[in-house]
């Protein structure tokens, strides 16, 4: 048995390691191809490399070529997927040797995503940037040197954590975003703490702006025109969000799903209108996964799911059984001291689902008021009518802050009311939490709020 | 309507105000009898008001007695109830004043819970301090200031926090237990990482020593003698743990429950072989709980419990509808920097329960290990064989590690399988999480450990 990985990132070399712990050498030939120079790395950490927190890219790796090698999977990078042929169970391959055909048995497609480019972002000029590989990171490395302006183009996680990275690395930063508020994934009454966090970093955020074009000079870009202006800019950074890079997939004539990524089974094996794809697995940015709460398809490219969904695909390859059931989504980032959270569904999701629901906001502190190092933390939760029905929750505070949603995460998949979450056994302990938890005051206060209707 | 209320602390003054929150003064009169001198404090707060972190008492003080006044609840502290005669639905009240009978309707016994103090603790000394009330955090700090050896006995978590503020106070500080390892709420080996912390503070942890006598001079305690030697001490701490204070209810003809606190309904209504005694209520340290997990009865004094339970026999008092199902064990603390954190039942809990488990520890950390700041964690998790039910979890870390045991506790409560917590959807960014969170790993070793049995 023969297995082809395309894509050697955190998806595919997940798989290819789980299936490699299961089968030996002599049941399961793994060779993966990798367009890139790295494999297995931590794109998630590109902010803090540019940051200066970290030193990059060997620090973000979380295991090269070599180990890979040794742990008996055959890895090429450089090396690019050019074509699939299902019926004939081969792929092509080019690198700078030239091409070649290679068979497989089994195939993991694990092509990740690309950041969005709109029609002006498709500039011929030096000097704009994904953050979506390490070869990415790499690149804005080499480039900034010697610059003084950036523009981030878009305010969600990757935006907003790359104009921190590009401020604390000296440049004059403007992040812009189309929406009013940054971090829209979050309820607008909550982005305006997040909006309050970045100003106060000095970064000149601007809400409610569409950019219209790039302008260059020698084949560098220079600024970025907006409706609301000029802004000049030696690095431009896109956080427009990404899409799943299926295109080698769609030519295969492999079935996309309603959101543009790969549709798969619970054990990440490739579905469409007429049933499972034998033999081609997907995971990771390429796919689509389903959204628990809503229980809709969602294109949600998170290092968590792919490293999750790539092991259920490679256990299930080596024999085993595993299940990836989809996401509720979790996530947490860090603008400055600012810690922001969210699970389940945002107000706004909730609407598009269908959901009527109630909302609840509670001020409370970190740690029991009276404690050193007590600070405010603000916690919404977003409850189903008449149910009660945790639907999501969100979370903004100072310090120990964010990885409160885990809490909430765990009652979401639990399908949990909020009535049921006013008497959890949390941790309570004057340095950790206020004797009534924020996360039981917001479910208290939801519940009365669900009650009042 | 007339509601007395026995013990002015958390849960009674939980029930009294959620009464009130529900029912005018002219609907239901509350009465509240306070034998000490303060309302509605947080005793958890006793060691770092010791510790000289958190100025006290007046810090600790959630309400004082006139808050509670302004918001239609009569209190009076000073008073201590001395009888109860359920037939003619009255109580004795003995203050300074003198000795008066007070009629009730509704009663609410929240009278708390005491220090185990064994024979030896009877020596009529000054210097011995139990740390229940904040009374006794009051007598305690009067008695420090020229004091320079301390001894606390029993390294619970109350015993540990207590020699930790001991120390921070700049005594000489001695922390004996009987059992081989401090902190036995969680298994030896992460009791052997708190062990090491206490020693790192330059406390005297002595284990496997018991307590015989205590030594006086001039009416002042003087040493502690042990098995182990005789130990100088112008302080003794009792960190032996507490009993409920059910002496007056026992008195009063109530039914006490297996473990001698007073059992009660969901609702917290009391009640006995002979079903609910009707119209008495109780909450807090002098009650019984049910362990989730186990099922069975336990005695869990902690703030958090008694607020829950308080709050619950308010809203029924005040015709609302609230439960209160019980408890999964979850405790969490701080020795120096080092966090700690169990919920559910330990090893040897769930071998008293009967259940048959397999346990996976594993080392992680609290970031992402590139990091700045990311340092060691330690998770242990145990989980019933065969089904692989989440039967507890324990986390020792240094930093930004004890609350991740919230995910645990609300896993356990929903009673999920470690392999299903494998797939959740946890807060992922590299300042908060590595890609796999310590949760997510530990509840993969668990379902590996499951499986290979």
């Amino acid at each position: 048995m023969r297995l082809i990985v395309i894509g050697g990132d955190a998806a595919g070399m997940s798989a290819a390691s789980q299936a490699r712990r299961r089968l030996k050498p002599g049941e399961l030939e793994i060779v993966a191809f990798e367009r890139g120079d790295f494999t297995s790395y931590s794109a998630c950490g590109i902010p803090y490399w540019v940051g200066g927190l970290v030193d990059g890219p060997d620090a973000l790796i979380a295991r090269d070529p070599a180990t890979h090698r040794e742990n008996g999977i055959e890895i090429h990078t450089g090396h690019e997927v050019t074509g699939i042929d299902l019926a004939a169970r081969t792929v092509t391959v080019r690198s700078a040797n030239g091409t070649r055909t290679e068979d497989f048995d089994q195939l993991v497609y694990a092509t990740g995503a690309s950041p969005i480019r709109p029609g002006w972002a498709d500039t011929p000029a030096q000097g704009i940037f994904g953050v979506q590989t390490l070869g990415d990171g790499a690149a804005l490395q080499e480039w900034l040197p010697g610059r003084r302006t950036a523009v981030v183009i878009g305010a969600g996680y990757i935006g907003v954590e790359m104009a921190e990275a590009l401020q604390r690395r000296g440049l004059r930063v403007t992040l812009v975003e189309r929406a009013e508020q940054p971090m829209s994934i979050i309820d607008p009454d909550m982005g305006t703490l997040v909006a309050d966090a970045i100003r106060g970093l000095g970064i000149d955020l601007r809400t409610g702006v569409t950019v219209e074009a790039l302008e260059t000079a020698g084949g560098r870009v220079s600024a970025v025109v907006t409706d609301d202006g000029v802004l000049p800019a030696d690095v431009v950074v896109l956080g427009l969000g990404v899409r799943p890079d299926t295109a080698l997939a769609d030519a295969a004539g492999l079935p996309l799903g309603a959101t543009g990524g790969l549709a798969t089974d619970l054990r990440q094996r490739v579905t469409g209108p007429d049933g499972i794809v034998e033999g081609v697995w997907a995971a990771g940015d390429c796919t689509q996964v389903t959204h628990l709460v809503s229980g809709r398809p969602m294109h949600l490219p998170l290092g968590t799911h792919a490293n999750k969904q790539g092991r259920v695909a490679g256990i299930n390859i080596g024999g085993g059984y595993a299940t990836f059931p989809g996401v509720i989504g979790t996530g947490i980032t860090k603008i400055c001291d600012l810690e922001v959270a969210r699970t389940g569904l945002s107000s706004r999701e909730a609407e598009a689902a269908g959901f009527q629901f109630v909302t609840a906001t509670v001020e409370s502190t970190n740690r029991a008021g009276y404690m050193p190092g007590a600070v405010p933390m603000t916690v919404k939760v977003i409850a189903e009518r008449d149910t009660g029905l945790l639907l999501g929750a969100q979370i903004v505070g100072r310090t120990e802050a964010a990885k409160r949603i885990d809490a909430f995460a765990v009652a979401v998949w639990n399908r949990m009311t909020v009535t049921d979450m006013t008497a959890l056994d949390l941790g309570y302990a004057p340095p950790y939490a206020p004797v009534w938890d924020p996360v039981l005051i917001a479910a208290r206060k939801a519940t009365e709020a669900a009650e009042a209707r």
